[in-house]
């Protein structure tokens, strides 16, 4: 572990997975998006459509912030809905009071880059390979009074110990914990959110993920009401739209949390399957960053670049791994799929490690 | 025409409209609100329940961005979508570097609102009834380097020429002028969207009121590629929601341009009725500002906030005027809806004005 003063950003910051699959990746079988298959769900669709009938009117979010208090047992003052995640980090840059903020990394770069554009210098805390990515709170700077860090990270799909997270806690110091895939681990085991004990802790959560709502923008912030007003004030008025106030009233309900923990108990089990199969690749320096908790797996594999490529002529679209700092062009990133997706994934990636494969196959 | 020193505002800058229909004023005709009544059409719901099917990827904006371009004539780079105008407010407020803005009152709040949340001290141009609510540009100081106007006003419903609104630019300076009920004025005359002619011209586009999308959060800026550049830096990642980006298509097609049209020439007729109704109220101190190009008309009424009370217990809502810089208790804004219930209200309303309501109807 190390860090790295704050300075112009040697990534691609601005990269996301959805970029691999547009255009050109349009046809794609998608390891790319970190987006559950097959939703949202006929249920969730149907109440999302039913809320169409009521579009002339201005959203009125009380009814779903109370209900997303009430699913993590919290006063609505502690709550706030956001348009996504990626609005909360937005808001987090703009109007919290911040000297020096650090982001721990390899992890989303969407909390860097809205640092950045609200003109901060950012410096970050870089986990390593060869300490598992595991956090180690010390390293974090004592003067640092914003501190960012994802569990489950994206990408390294490490999930840090609740309790470990906490211990980054100061007086005076903002802890935004991002939770974004925190529903895709059986038992949330390891969730901060909820919590009211963690001075500074602000719990970030998506819908997006679980519920294929990436196109909907709907996420919310969990955190102390004084710090949930200063985010308030900062974000537009009527923030979040109708449908997503109502796709965010559905994913509450007892009904599909009991489904989410049964679509994080099945991606428990396709995980496993599909790093058993990443593992017998290990002769051709196939490594999978472990234990993997999160609904992806980091994979490290030589001369990553080449072998993305390849796989995007056999039909696969896989993230790249380099625009994550503290990651080198030898990374991707995979989303868990069901066995007979990852079966063809691995067959296909087989055969490029293998140099079988032709530049053009076509030819 | 009076200037407004900036300072710790005295009115309810955060009252809306929606506010009047809320809760116990559920089941009230609704004359508070202005959104076009029957909205969104069939068709446009249709166009928007389609985009459901979709909502697991993550929201494409260049289509959208695209279309809108070429309906105003721009290129792309001179084009920003977002969360409906309200959030171009915000981006405005917090991404340019601001001295000295100025508020052109009475006008719709939030401007000013997303300034002060911003920081800023915001200074207010009053225009007055007696000069019509009519702009007089050199009563704006010369050293404001934004200046905010709506074109048709809210509430006012005045239409400046364009080339009296063109007269506030300066270089250096930052003229926003709101353009979200210009789609309700027939030909859009004294449009200033689609001008590349006017330094540091940005004009904002709102979907919400013609459209009935206000449930939906869709609007756009139009301005220089420099601007548009700031005020993205500045956006959220995937700031439209898909089902917004496909309504954003569809409401720019030339059929959608043309049944604009025609409600606007509709709304011209049905506001000539209303005002005619009002008119004749005369000799309870009614007065409407005229002439109105909006789809409201803001109207002088002695002891609003009594009359706007009785309206209620009669099953009415009004859009109360007093939260308005410039206004005081004896206005109300009325949306202008179709003839019978302009009717039905102008009935209502004379009841009221002859004293002849009794406080408590059922009593």
């Amino acid at each position: 572990m190390r860090t790295e003063p704050g300075g112009a950003p040697e990534h691609d910051l601005r990269h996301h997975g959805d970029a691999e699959v547009r255009d050109d990746g349009a046809g794609l079988v998608d390891l790319a998006v970190n987006v559950r298959a097959d939703t949202p769900p006929r249920w969730l669709r149907e109440e999302i459509a039913a809320s169409l009938s009521s579009l002339a009117a201005y959203p009125d979010g009380r009814a779903a912030r109370a209900a997303v208090a009430a699913r993590h047992g919290l006063p609505v003052e502690r709550v706030l809905l956001t348009a996504g995640a990626a609005e909360a980090f937005v808001l987090l840059a703009r109007a919290l009071k911040v000297r020096r903020p650090v982001v721990v990394h390899p992890q989303f770069t969407e909390p860097e880059a809205a640092l950045r554009d609200a003109g901060h210098s950012v410096d970050r805390v870089l986990l390593r390979e060869r300490d598992g990515f595991r956090l180690d709170p010390s390293a974090v700077p004592e003067d640092a009074d914003l501190v960012v860090i994802g569990n489950p990270t994206n990408p390294t799909s490490v999930l840090h110990p609740a309790e470990t997270v906490a211990r980054l806690a100061r007086p005076g110091r903002t802890l935004v914990v991002d939770e974004a895939f925190m529903d895709a681990v059986p038992g949330e085991r390891e969730a901060l959110a909820g919590r009211t004990d963690v001075p500074g802790l602000v719990v970030l959560r998506s819908l997006t993920k679980t519920w294929g709502l990436a196109g909907l923008r709907i996420g919310y912030v969990l955190a102390a009401p004084e710090t949930i007003t200063e985010l308030e004030r900062a974000q537009p008025l009527w923030p979040v739209s109708t449908p997503a106030l109502a796709a965010a009233r559905a994913c509450v309900t007892p009904r599909a949390l009991a489904e989410a923990g049964h679509a994080a108990h099945r991606i428990a089990g396709d995980r496993a399957h599909l790093v058993t199969g990443l593992t017998a690749l290990a002769a051709h320096g196939v490594r999978v960053v472990r234990p993997a908790d999160g609904p992806f797996v980091l994979v490290h594999v030589p001369d990553a670049a080449t072998v993305r490529h390849r796989l995007r002529d056999l039909g696969y679209a896989v993230r790249r791994g380099d625009t994550f700092p503290g990651l080198d062009q030898n990374w991707i990133r995979l989303a868990v799929r069901d066995r007979t997706t990852a079966n063809g994934f691995l067959k296909a990636l087989s055969a490029v490690l293998a140099g079988g494969v032709r530049e053009d196959p076509s030819g």
